[in-house]
């Protein structure tokens, strides 16, 4: 089964207690986003998502810095490249059609770390640029090390950040004034003050205290019923896109289903008899 | 008149001076939510929804906590607790026909609260779980005692919160890396922490002093023009659940009829003469 | 050209790096809003839309204050007036028809700061009273100086806020147990509790302390690509209005006309050559 | 249980085969539409919702027409002839905040008929008038007998339909240039016009026929599976104000929960044996 | 008065009982819409809005047809033809920054004719092409000349509708597969097919005939009140663009304020007396 | 290139001029959908949407009939089997989890006939059930032969059509009455009556012919410049599911994009020199 997560840029360990550990590793380029990056992260959750012994991911990345952005060398030779122009004879609405197409595959690759239906904690570590923003802004819990810094780079780049971080982040973080001056400005924001906005709930010293912290957070996860956590976190999304009495209704219809669950049994039980109670994978 | 609040397991009382106080009252069962507790919290929203003496609520509890969550007892045999199983030869689909409509019924008393048009204030003490979090994140503000804390403790039964945290928490605290971690662990969050995050305005020492402190901003809420009121936080919800440009067309529409009311008058006059307004009731 | 933003109640200038300082100018009136200022308000953001020499506007207010909020004189003999009855035999139906074209007038011109795709850099001294909040909470970013004081004053004249106050305030801050009480109480709130809510992102020592500031961050935006930063601005706000996935797709449709531009072969050269790149105007 | 039905200005019967008759029963005042009535419709229809026995319901009227419409007479004495004015002194603010509660508390009535979850095939005959529109428009399906004449009637009376005919009837005819044109002038529409737009279904020469045709509609309704039919009613419902995406989606929840029932078993059993299926009540 | 309505290419005349006739006026150049045209089309039907003699209006055209549709010599050499290239040099971002500006524009012209709350009943004659039916589909009613014929001719221009074609006329007309067969094919319908399909309602053998026809459905709406009559029309057209909920919600706070208007009691006391009621302007 | 559509149920080819013709090819088990045939159609219209060439497709069926619906034998044994019951043992919140991800991959399938973004005709004969409804309600256009009849099968299975005629059937055919009528009763349809009431827009006497009457149409379509045709189905998808604000701004962005093309001159210049265009592929 191991062998589901093979990949070139990624390294990938499920654990006993169903913390998926998802490492992004293409340390040698600073694991610069190359297609083959967002490409794998995607076919990642979308295996995340269907596989019962995962209930939690923590995503890393190795080596100095989470990520440096966009692998900007690999983008100006292919579909942005060619989007921006150079070949002159060719027709500016059907390059579109296709770079548009491009677009969204990108864009989903990413959102599969929110629709997989798993808490995704990052692990922030040294600089997170551009689309490494893009990335966090889909996970559901970040935490920090010190020297993680964080630049919503793309305006630096001349383009408008479309990979997620103008949908996600004023969702993440209740500082509207904050969001709009880092996305125009592309400054650098510290570790301290992303806890400050709430961007990262914890910083820790050091990237191996971080990667520990969120690890127990996950195994804290893990241990709940995967029916309640996998549903909390479907419904968080749903809610957060719609009002709040449609998110209502579907809740209602989501746990008429989900209350056939033997975890509720298994849970209360445990409860009144003050032990640790197991479930079974989803 | 007073009759009209008469309840099992809550105490009323509206002041002279429009300030309503709702006390959840069943002590001797850490005011655990059995269905009279919430449908009876349904039930006296919906008449101060139409009592125009009724201008602020505040929201309490009686005893050790606030409240110690859903009375499992009562769960394990009604209705969740049927829907959960055992009565093995019915079909699944005709249970869950009724259980879905079970549920939109606990949530419809629950939004009672927020559709009553009244600004309501909790006070909080002690213990907060599970339902409790539900019912604080459908009032308009929350003040907490130092000895208050929070646990989003759905998951710890082996479901997802279905009455209305995973729809409001998010819009009421802007932090979704904390409301995320909260709904996945069910930890326990300090009033202090709570404070820190948004959820609760202010922390006073003790639950007297809370319930001192919420009292008397319900008073200076009361004091004002009950149209503005009830307009101001009927508009807030409107326009939490639609974009801007939706939000800003249905306030004109609203002010349009507002407009007419003698309370801008009389406080305007009331205002260039330096001396307090008195408006009557809605 | 100058003369383009020649008003009565404005002072408009344009700097050669595409900073716009719009300074509300009606000190003797305590920059009141008659329909005056909010019309010329309107008018000129309108034009900052189509004027391709203005890459960020900064915003502030001449005198003692930013504004005492809406000139009560007038609206009391005006619309507002008229619409609050006095005139006991015209049709309230019939009132209200252009009562309410009148609000949406009113709301278009403040909007006009959202919709002008150029971001807004509010600076705020002295009292930001009722319809200040409502232009403040339609700029992208608000800093302040030490004495700014802010008050949701509506109320206090017996209305609801109607001018954006209510929609776009809980979005900006995501706080809503604060928001609640301040619309609900009309208090005072400090420019340092603004700050620790996130209403402002900075408070500096004085009003030209914070128009520096505010001058300065302008012009970091200026310097950057213009189309790369109004379609940042502009996803920002449909995205705030849309899912996660709404805002995504359409997005993609921006951007793939606006991958078209130059300026991202011009902005990664510039930072390959570690030069400051320099763009065109939008 | 019948007496669960005894109403004063309804005729209420279920038929052992599932098929409940409402007949609306006032015809010493041509069914004309007081309080009474459309409460007790709402009533009626709140009943039929949680009542397994009742499959698909036909909604009829007694003596010479549908109905006249509303009851003008209880009407100018009632909350609409107070909003109307007379009552000089009131404030024309609160007094529209408590006649908001009145109409969504009459547009609740009738909309029972559509949130029921089982058919109902409104019966035509003779005048059909006012708020007779805004009732059938809430039914499933519509046939008439050759007398009946349809008259969207409340231009007539100064006042915009607010009881659901025009959100619904441009829902249910897909001509837009008649709706309106029926909507501005009120003019009369024969039951032959009425489906050539698709009004109605079906027309039969006498009421008795048209009762006929809709009661073994009805029963041939009332013998399929009550999960399927009060399924792909509640789905279509809710897929007619959602984009087909989000209608898939939820329609993908809500029937993981429906593929449980054991009448899928039974139907296809049924249609292999060639036989007639028999399934339980909801 | 009259010099309101004062334009090059429209001729408008109001009628002592409030029908507003506005035709086209361009025949020497078969009605072909410039922009002059649309932008004096938007003008006109803004003035509409605010003119409280207006009561419903007749839209129809001069000379030898409805309209042509696009002028296509002006547009070639205008913001269509720029945005087409030929300017080889700029940048196809900026550019299509302003284009996209343009487009919004002219939408909004003929989106004028939706919202300015009066109805308008479209008589055409002759061809009606491309822009034609963006605009016919924005009016209320349509009634033709049996000469009159329909294409939505954009494709053969190389383009997709853009003026509001595509979003009006499959909410206008019940029959999808017809709707996007005419506009994948641009091929001609018939005034006769086009009322079997329900794009109009009725056919009459001359343009005179048709006007006549038109006309006296305007002048029978301009005799209702003009404030059920516009409250009418808006909340048609809100409807369509809601829930069913949502139209309803609005439309109990809309009638909140209109059922003050003493246009009921006037109505009411009238059809006691089997009187003609006559109501005030708007 | 002709090998990317080798598929087992599915004949696929694609002609000189753009037209694909897409045959559902299972005759000896009568079309009936197993998952290889859903899964390949939707593989296949996946291709569409990025073959260039294809501009056009005619959906038709091998044999006696379009197809007898899903093929309960393997649904029987499949995921539908497994939900139903039988496996009594197993935890029915984890089988209903996957098994939503199944009903959303089938939809997904069926939907890829609508977001492939080329004009899909479908060609029917004979009977049309079930899944059927689903794929033609998909299509764009519908023709029949005389001997084709339709019906919505599901409820005579037990179970609410959950893969798309509940979402797009509505809004394809304008009279609810009838949607709804054979929707609850799954009662046959003529191709007569489905002309009628607008499901097909033409009946031809044999499949043949009706088979040549769609390819024609398919040809004329093919024959337009594919930017504007894809543009066009693209953006009434788009328009159907949003407000007629939300479809003109969406609209507006993409058309800035698509006037670009080169199409429109092409086609101007042809239109006035009265010769046939003629257009790239996209």
């Amino acid at each position: 089964m191991a062998d589901d997560y093979e990949f070139g840029t990624l390294r990938v360990a499920v654990s006993e207690d169903g913390v998926a550990q998802v490492e992004i590793h293409r340390p040698e380029a600073l694991n610069a986003f190359s297609s083959q990056v967002w490409q794998e992260l995607g076919a990642c959750f979308g295996r995340v998502k269907r596989d019962g012994r995962v209930r939690c991911v923590v995503l890393s990345a190795a080596g100095r810095m989470f990520t440096a952005g966009l692998d900007l060398k690999e983008a100006a030779a292919g579909p942005l490249g060619r989007a921006r122009g150079g070949d002159g004879d060719s027709d500016v609405a059907r390059q579109g059609y296709y770079h548009r197409l491009f677009i969204l595959e990108f864009q989903d690759a990413i959102s599969a770390i929110e629709t997989c239906d798993k808490p995704v904690i990052a692990v922030v570590h040294g600089a997170c640029l551009g689309i490494g923003i893009d990335v966090i802004s889909a996970c559901d819990v970040r935490v920090a090390a010190a020297d993680a810094y964080f630049v919503v780079k793309e305006v630096d780049i001349g383009m408008a950040a479309d990979i997620g971080t103008l949908q996600r982040l004023p969702k993440v973080v209740g500082n509207d004034s904050w969001v709009r001056e880092v996305c125009y400005t592309a400054r650098a924001v510290t570790a301290k003050e992303a806890q400050l906005v709430g961007l990262v709930s914890r910083v820790l010293p050091t990237r191996a205290e971080a990667l520990e912290a969120g690890t127990a957070m996950a195994a804290a996860i893990a241990a709940k019923s995967p029916v309640a956590v996998a549903s909390t976190k479907h419904l968080l999304n749903y809610s957060r896109d719609h009002s709040v009495r449609e998110g209502l209704e579907y809740t209602a219809v989501w746990n008429t289903l989900a209350h056939n669950s033997k975890d509720m049994a298994t849970a209360i039980m445990a409860s009144l008899q003050k032990k640790q109670a197991r479930f079974p994978n989803l």
